[in-house]
């Protein structure tokens, strides 16, 4: 078997056989098949496509590239949550700590944030002390003592996909729904959870822009992980402005204390409660939507899901006086107010900018290897619906960068007001199982 | 600028500016753009085309991206002539000492075989003692001298043609038309000719299989060649069937030195004709085709034409007794005679299994780096439209390979044999100017 023909047949709009696609993701994985043949064949993959038997036995070769997750360990039944990321995502934070007080257990991998998305694993490190990394042995222990562990994926995981997303980034062909579904799958499967729920965003701050690709990517994944032996079901969530107030690492944990205080924003709850429902369902736990929502309202309201929280932080060595007392967070070097200079109703809040913006304020990356302030980010004072007075602020800006002030056009052009009321945004549009 | 963002902006069908091209070639021939970013740029060039500015300019950048030929100081004007390639191809060995004894210069850099496909280096390297390395001043001097000499690319000229070609060859990205016209073009361009003729093959054993894609991989070419100054036209000629008798390198030059004699086939002769009294009209020397067959066919029952090329074989280091006998080249361990078992009309040899399994026998490369046997390859004994009775030869098998009977099927397979009488093949189709 050579690569050049496995590239020249997908080129041609060819179906790869199980054979071809193992060829592929053994070889690249070992370095025998060296970049040049993987690009090139990412891009053949990104132009034709590939059916869902190819996607679904791509996902397998990536899942066992490496090491898997072996969590038979674990009492009960282990989900997982995948979110393709977004601005102001700090779904994770606030969700998993809710269905884990209601008796599903959480182990989850997370990653870290890449342009204008953040990363969970990033804003968990913004509680100091806080480490993300754990052995096997202790992460399988924290989930078993206290329902819940959010780390790192460990790096004999899904090696395949390390080397091809690093690939895939710098040679155009990210965009490819093959690859982004068996990038996320095999991982997700590789992790050695019992059950998926994925969060596909879309619009605007999402990967995917509009609902149609969203849904399609949405349905390759929940096939192909049912296909696998996984109960997978997808939400479709709109990502047109940033979720809930907060962008940046510690802005955000202090806004996911609150929602697990009950104070949640509007359109981050529904979200958590719209995916913690069907969560808790996928588990065996409730049958309805409606009891999952009974049951995690509860949750709430009784403290337990801030305290499961609180428990997970405590078991990774973060400092909790971060959270009872948030003040405590240091407070960027200048935190200025956006003012609005015009009036009217909010019809959009251009989420790509605002993440753009923050990750230049020092809250994100551009590569890999950037410093992040963990500070640093926006505050939004109006999410869309609301209506702006002039001289009223639209956002704090938190950054210790003294070139904050070349970002303000920008944030200005995010914001756009329109003199008639505005119904606000829906966050889940649809589900896909 | 980022090479991601050019693959990006081609990917998506947008069209690269000379800034972009050039930034792309210069980066890629020194080594600062990586192979997997080359790769990725050359297939979404293949899915996405170029159009003509941009293939005008990837060509001239590519001509650029190292040093180039000076001829000014060979008096007279300079041709070259190049083929896409085919089977039995040994047309510039026939046709080039034709022009240059009708008052041309051609100084002309050959390339090696690859494949099913022969090369001219090769092919005169059979020549004992012959040497296809030349200083420049040297080069020069012997087409100032005798007005011919063949030689290899030096390794100056046009780097970012080499790395890109090479990287093609595994990349399933050789078929790209824009890439193509400008690998061919740019090093035409660099070798400081004044005309270009190019003989651009199409059918089973060619690179382009239908004279559709012939047409318009000519129609670039030559548009690239007259907008940079340089006059340029084409010819397509059919390679359904090998051109003439012999395939394999020394098997080659024996008919080259029949064709010489005035023996040479029908198929190769009109090729040489009609590309000859083309060059001889681009070079000013005649004014219509009938002029220029006269003078060429005068040039061939003169010997002028014999003696061009035992020159040319004397001052590149040819033993020139092989030619004067040509039953001094050293002939193959086995030579088998292919039985005909059926009897009608040949109405086709696969051209393309011919040099397929002559490149099995010994003949050619299946990497760069293979060693030829000069004397393998296969002579045929008939040629499309011949009458072929039971018993008839229909080809020798020339090889010291013991192997050869493994291929004996395939070369049965390469005759159809039809019962009513079919016409000759007709090798010149049409000229693009």
């Amino acid at each position: 078997m050579r690569m050049v023909d496995i590239i020249t047949k997908k080129r041609d709009g060819g179906i790869l056989t199980r054979e071809e696609i193992h060829y592929f993701i053994e070889g690249y994985t070992r370095g025998a098949i060296p970049d040049y043949q993987a690009s090139a064949l990412c891009m053949a993959i990104l132009f034709k496509g590939m059916n869902n038997d190819e996607i679904s036995i791509l996902t397998d070769e990536m899942c066992h590239s490496g090491a898997t997750m072996d969590l038979s360990k674990i009492d009960g039944v282990k989900v997982d949550k995948h979110s393709t990321g977004g601005v102001g995502d700090k779904t994770s934070l606030v969700l998993c700590p809710m269905v884990a007080s209601c008796g599903v257990k959480v182990a989850k991998m997370s990653g870290r944030g890449l342009g204008h998305t953040g990363g969970t694993l990033d804003k968990l490190e913004s509680i100091p002390g806080l480490s993300v990394t754990k052995s096997d042995e202790e992460f399988i222990r924290q989930v078993n003592d206290i329902g819940i562990a959010i780390i790192g994926q460990t790096s004999e995981l899904d090696p395949a996909d390390k080397k091809l997303y690093a690939l895939r980034d710098v040679t155009g062909t990210v965009e490819a729904i093959p690859l982004i579904a068996s990038s996320i799958m095999s991982k997700k499967l590789a992790s050695g959870t019992d059950t998926i729920l994925l969060d596909v965003t879309f619009g605007e701050g999402a990967f995917m822009k509009d609902i149609d690709s969203a849904r399609e990517l949405a349905r390759v994944m929940v096939d192909i992980g049912n296909g696998l032996g996984k109960n997978t079901k997808a939400v479709l969530s709109s990502m047109e402005e940033p979720l809930g107030y907060a962008v940046g690492n510690s802005l955000e944990i202090k806004e996911v204390v609150n929602a697990l205080h009950g104070k949640g924003p509007k359109d981050l709850m529904e979200l958590c409660y719209k995916c913690g429902s069907i969560i808790l369902m996928q588990a065996g736990i409730t049958h309805t939507e409606k009891e999952g929502r009974l049951m995690l309202s509860e949750s709430i309201r009784s403290g337990k899901a801030y305290m499961t929280f609180e428990n997970m932080v405590k078991a990774q060595g973060g400092d909790i006086a971060f959270l009872e007392n948030p003040d405590k967070f240091r407070e960027s070097g200048f935190i200025i107010n956006l003012i609005s200079s015009s009036e009217g109703y909010v019809s959009k809040i251009n989420a790509l900018t605002i993440g753009e913006v923050s990750m230049k304020l020092g809250a994100g990356r551009e590569k890999l290897d950037d410093m992040i302030d963990m500070a640093a980010g926006i505050l939004l004072h109006k999410k869309v619906g609301d209506y702006v007075k002039k001289g009223d602020t639209l956002l704090e800006i938190h950054t210790s960068r003294s070139n904050y002030k070349e970002l303000i056009k920008e944030l200005e052009g995010a914001f756009e007001l329109v003199s008639k009321p505005v119904p606000t945004h829906e966050v889940v549009w649809e589900v896909v199982e």
